[in-house]
């Protein structure tokens, strides 16, 4: 039997990075916005591990966030992704793989697990292959999460803005997330829980993308296109944040095609689902 | 500014009463399902409390819960909800209309509280109002919610069952849900703890409806024309459950249709969520 999976892509504004032994408790504390655009995961059941084939978009891949989600639901299974999204950009295709994989495996093998156990399946299975701390969470929830506490659930803990604003997206290209992770982070998550700190006090999606504007400088990850792109959505009177981690911008409404930018328009969306045949 | 939310129905197989003085950590342990039929509400803040109105399918209605959100939230808003759903009998109505308020008013006012700051105030406007102990969470959650501690966040823990099976409903009336929550509640919280801890040992679909049906029986909620409708679709080989508190029996797929009842259809929702404009 095949089961299918619909992950929202993830976009992260802000973030701080908890590390931990255990790949369910470490994470990131922050807050992003979960895409209607996402990524369509359907899973076959194959006989062994051999027969294992990871596919993204057609071409055959390794990817370390799905592999791992097999490992852990000790599932064999032939998983073949789409999506529309930029990869390797900042809107969490690596975490939607992941946990499109435990919910569609899960299914298509009758696995008998919860949804919590599916998302730190997924979670573990991404923060190991060190591709993510906090998409796979995100995702789940759906909606403008806010993660308050890091890592899956139990541990994990999330809160969410209920505004369901249109949104704008362009990207410039890849960022190394495995580079800024595993380096020094101390700054970073300064920054990201300050950051945290000023939406928790006022917790509005403009206070978001300031909030994650203010992370981005302080962080010191801002490109140069990606300062250009949100500056030009600033000056036509829109919100525009960088898309934690890629060269990548996200904007409210209509803001980067107002500001001239060949931007891709999708909505706020849900969170995770297991797609009915 | 008009604001609209769409909250969906939702169906409660089995559960245990846990009062409690404070209203936002009184609820109930258990288990149901989300219902892509729900309510919409619709919310326009009003000048004063003088010009508060609440309607419910065109008629004025008297609805504490709703009330009990306006209060906790210190807002007066004209709330005119609109729903498929059969009211009084086991669907979640009025748990529906107290989050859709909160939802809608929220964005209305532009109050700036987050997703489980609203979900607390409408749990605690429907506990106080006596109108129900666990839709409002499960409502807010959407999908096959698990309520493992019961109130509203933070205290009130919920996790889900990944499947979004199709569902049908019949009714054949209301049962007084004030009269049996309010009443003793021992030995159905015994049978309710005791199906969720089945629910948990095997968490499926399957489990959840045999679950559910031994804990109406065994707190004594069965009425003849529930009784023999569930009978009725198992004899087609169906799954089937009372909708706790009404006379009413959902189930998965065609099970009612195929028994022979001209029942509703209707898919597994997620979470209830604000509706763009």
């Amino acid at each position: 039997m095949t089961a299918r999976a619909f992950v929202p892509g993830h976009v992260t504004g802000l973030f701080s990075v908890h590390p931990d032994d255990d790949p369910v408790v470490a994470g990131s504390r922050g807050a992003g916005l979960a895409l209607s655009e996402g990524v369509t995961v359907p899973a076959d059941p194959v006989a062994g591990p051999d027969d294992r084939e990871v596919r993204l978009n057609g071409e055959r891949v390794g990817m370390a966030a799905v592999t791992g989600v097999l490992d852990r639901l000790d599932v064999d299974a032939r998983v073949v992704a789409d999506t529309d999204l930029p990869v390797s950009a900042g809107f969490g295709v690596s975490g939607a793989c992941a946990l499109g994989t435990a919910l569609a495996v899960d299914a298509a093998t009758d696995g008998g697990h919860t949804e919590r156990e599916l998302v730190a399946a997924a979670h573990a299975g991404e923060v190991a292959a060190g591709t993510g701390l906090g998409d796979v969470v995100g995702q789940a929830r759906g909606g403008v999460p806010i993660r308050l506490e890091p890592g899956a659930p139990p541990a994990g803990y999330l809160d969410g803005l209920p505004a369901r604003p249109a949104v704008e997206y362009v990207t410039f290209g890849g960022l190394d997330t495995a580079a800024v992770i595993g380096g020094d982070t101390d700054a970073l998550t300064r920054a990201g829980e300050d950051a945290l700190a000023a939406l928790r006090e006022s917790p509005t999606v403009e206070t978001f993308l300031g909030a994650s504007r203010r992370f981005a400088r302080r962080a010191d990850l801002l490109t140069d296109e990606v300062e250009a792109a949100i500056e030009d959505v600033r000056a036509v009177g829109g919100e525009a944040a960088m898309a934690m981690l890629g060269q990548s911008v996200f904007a409210l409404d209509d803001g980067l095609s107002r500001a001239g930018y060949d931007a891709r328009s999708c909505r706020t969306s849900e969170g995770a689902t297991l797609v009915e045949e």
